[in-house]
């Protein structure tokens, strides 16, 4: 079978890997899509982020769906031709903070795709998959490509419970992203009063309103939009800081009222903040950090109906294409979600 | 100026009572809707409730809107002529509670219609009122039968709150008078992702369906359709509690989940719990007692077009027919709120 | 070896049992003391309690600690002859609730001494015992007697975290069993501003005075010594009811303020609970049930000094002694926690 | 009566002022103890901090005890003779947020020597005070110096509550003046299992160690010391930030584990913080800012005997020395608090 495997900036290939049988407790998968991540951009476009860099070839990858092809020993709950979302995390379940139910903060996570540990993890981009039973989870009735953004829907479901309830709250997203975009669908879902978005581009502030932001501030062409909502200590209740900006998450704490939270999901390096505001308005400022049992959740809410995420899959992509998708994803003025299509 | 004066059980007249001016901070309303509630249901068929009973002539009334007529010196805010809805929560904000912040338990609470302290808080079902301008949300764009929902919604919005995050939560509402629909209204803008309802009535059953459950269920008809959730230590995560009867609260301590919550609104007297059960899964049962921001906020949501009370208002009523609308709201197998209508 | 075999209610024998020897992760124990629990209690003079009855001869015990005599293959960080107590927990780490991080909600829990599930979940009170290197927490510096206090140190920590923050807060313990004594010490920790202790019996009593209560009631002489605390809707803050008695409870919620918690360790069967004072208080009921990561923070207070349970110590007997030791245990009036020591 | 008028930047000046009389309400209060703030330092050294500037005469002082001289009317539970804590916090009991309770968060309050608005809100330090009898809190049994410091200590558990349960907790506090020694007071109380200070002075790090540090860390000679506590991503569970020094707390960030709380109490200027670690191991940044019921629960547990604030009032200088009382609390080498003897 066939594998996207990166070598080094700029160097990904196509390669034949050897498939795998499944052993107790473990599921023989087919794939079926594959979106592109941040993370896998940075990979494809850079070799890594900050300190975490490609030491040796990796396979892509942790946003898939895939059809199950056969079960191995002592497998129940899932059935042979079944769509299922995967879920890239895989805790150890013996760690300190597995032990506390921190299942995400695992000290051995062996996380789909990551160049963190070395050896590195190597990922789901490959046309057969052998997985966990537990990683698996039924998605009849969705697409493939909808179960395949089961993963970062959990993403945002994660942030949206760690703002505790959204019921009657003002919203602020910061970074329009596929995860800011998610970030909207889950606020409204959640009961926001109001959801105002922000980014630099234009194309993906349209689709932060299509999918129901109430307003749209475009920060370079109305730098002050969010001045106005700083009378009387601030307005919004909430930020999903989704853009890693100081400046864009030192805007939004001006026009964030006293006790107001922010949900720090954008990954970039360090950050100046006015301290002084944070303490005398005792905000709060939690990162944010994959998931546990919201990848469950998220295919529940997809498959009620609860949570459309077609909206962002702006392309599909064939295996062979697979070059042309990632240079498309590293495009943000005309992409959102880009996905490959492995069959 | 004509009020609804409560005497005694069944005992309920037109009177007249001399206007007011509203003072510095004060307002004078013009009523426009006043729900019929509950609490005004005991006054008005036993004179009372436990140990709450009618000691003299009580004006009924607390779930009102109005229109400005005037304001008193220093109000700011409010123009005449518009609609709002008007609170009848009047703490003290002064004592151990209010200085805390509870402000719903305060000790010197002054809540409309009240027979709790004696003399008697007189209650908002007169044609003209004068209340305090903190007391008044405005409320243009509603209708004054919608806005005089404000109060019940509110009761439902606190208790959604005390029940943290809904978002991808299973929820069970027991009892589906307004306070059970009003629950299944707020649960599904809350991100619940399935929602069951339990009642003994077609009636207000089929209302439940109309406004958002999944499944109702006629514990009539279907007596034992609970335990099928009772699986696995249980289903759900949450339950409004909104009936006040013990046997619908066991069969829902049942089906409920390890660590679910229980909102208790039904106000009744003594209940048998099965206490094993709420210790082994360490279920947590919470009281729910009024509101006090959520009365805004609720507002809010309802111009916002987030929720939408509407389809409970089933009967409205002119002044001159109040008996009959008191008889109407005291049948729940054909109504569910009857609001007067005071001009 | 010798184990405590429990074969029906008053019928407990020391019987030969053949020794284990530890697999790959699990340590061989040489028992050093074993406290008797409420539930062995039950076993011993009830044949069980409720609807939990022996049908098979079972191994009793699950408060011990022990002297590590042997290493299975890959564990490190216990040393042979090291002291430990014996976390008898073990949760599955697979089911929905271990996967969501609520490890005593397990629903393949094999709790050591547990009639519950059958066939029955043997105990610890035998002279050797092969557990899983994750259950042992070093104990250097600890007594025997104190390692094996670990247990119900446990579930009153637990149970001191679902009450939240506790500094400056008013608490009242009812029941002053070996649980309330240990609540009534977690409490003192935690910074609680006052605790007041409501028992039957004088024995008891002392121990809750001399262990830091700052006032005890002995509710037969003094039936109405709560009442004084209802004032102004209540005093109390939060309420450790281990009783398990309705009458206990009921009197504690009277005296409970607005907001109120109350934590439930006592089991015991159905209790007749005023509703109307918990909905208009807005309390909260939560159950408590066992522990998980607690069982190493209390070992971690003990060894630090900052938690004594010395003073419930009242009696160690040797394993010939054993029918004694039970007999004793049985008499509320003369002993709090009897220990047996197995070496 | 004489009060203590900060001009400028190292201009302070014993001046007469009118008395006052007690209107409704109201209190007169003949002072006994202030302690100096680094507040009033920054106003005495440098004429103020950041934006907020002295810019018209300012009565300095906001950690007073006073003896109550006369009571006006409608006054109650007071009595002449009186020692009382007098909580310089006076709310607008109106605005936005003290209707949600977050009386600290006020938008019109009048906190004593505060130049923030303008006209500056007056301080306390004067030999006579009207004050309301809501801001005086009986302080029977404690010294006028204990009792004056019952302000910072205020400050310190409002931010102990902002951590949540500290029971078995693992704390740095980094920052040794008089809020982080009373951060140190405030964990020990609240049961942290273990509590590490840091510092630069050696002087601070003595009465940190002696009010229950379990460690103290010069970070001048030991720079290095917080890296031992990064393994396994951190051990902390919670920081006290009581410098307002970036340096202190990335230092502190990295030694915090997954999870892991700061408080934020240091007022500094903007900080670089490292927000990859705050993203990934999803740390909570809480900025703590003054205090509401705080006041009354501190005093209550001075008078319990379970905070002993006396080490820290290392200092107590009468009116006539003021200046040189303001430079001996400037000298952080060799005073902690220092206080002034009104009478």
């Amino acid at each position: 079978m066939k594998a996207i495997i990166a070598h080094a900036a700029r160097d990904i290939r196509l390669e034949d890997v050897p498939e795998e049988d499944p052993g107790p407790g473990e599921v023989k998968l087919r794939l079926a899509a594959g979106g592109i991540c941040g993370s896998d951009l940075h990979y494809y476009n850079h070799g890594g982020f900050g300190t975490v860099r490609l030491k040796q070839p990796m396979i892509l990858g942790h946003e898939v769906s895939a059809i199950v092809e056969n079960l191995g020993a002592g497998v129940s709950g899932l059935e042979i031709g079944q769509l299922v979302a995967v879920s890239p995390s895989r805790p150890c379940r013996e760690c300190r903070y597995c032990q506390e139910g921190l299942y995400n903060q695992c000290l051995n996570m062996r996380f789909y795709g990551s160049a963190m540990p070395f050896p590195h993890i190597q990922g789901a981009f490959r046309q057969s998959l052998v997985a966990d039973a537990i990683q698996c989870i039924a998605a009849d009735g969705l697409s493939v490509g909808e179960a395949a953004m089961a993963e970062p829907l959990a993403v945002t479901l994660h942030a949206t419970r760690r703002a505790g309830s959204l019921l009657g709250k003002r919203v602020l997203v910061t970074g329009c992203g596929p995860i800011g975009i998610l970030s909207i669908l889950c606020a409204r879902r959640a009961g926001a009063a109001e959801i105002v978005a922000v980014d630099l581009s234009a194309f993906t502030l349209s689709l932060a309103k299509a999918v129901g932001a109430d307003r749209v501030i475009n920060s370079t062409e109305e730098p002050d939009a969010l001045a106005a909502y700083s009378a009387d200590k601030g307005t919004f209740d909430v930020i999903y800081e989704c853009s890693g900006a100081a400046t864009a998450l030192a805007g939004g704490i001006g026009a964030l009222r006293p006790r107001g939270i922010i949900i720090q999901l954008g990954l970039g390096g360090d950050m100046n903040l006015p301290m002084m505001a944070i303490t005398a308005k005792e905000l709060e400022l939690r990162g944010s950090f994959r998931f546990h049992e919201e990848f469950a959740i998220g295919v529940d809410l997809m498959r009620k109906g609860l949570i459309d995420v077609k909206p962002l899959i702006t392309h599909t992509m064939g295996l062979d294409r697979m070059v042309s998708a990632f240079e498309t994803a590293s495009d943000r003025t005309r992409s959102m979600k880009v996905q490959i299509a492995f069959s």
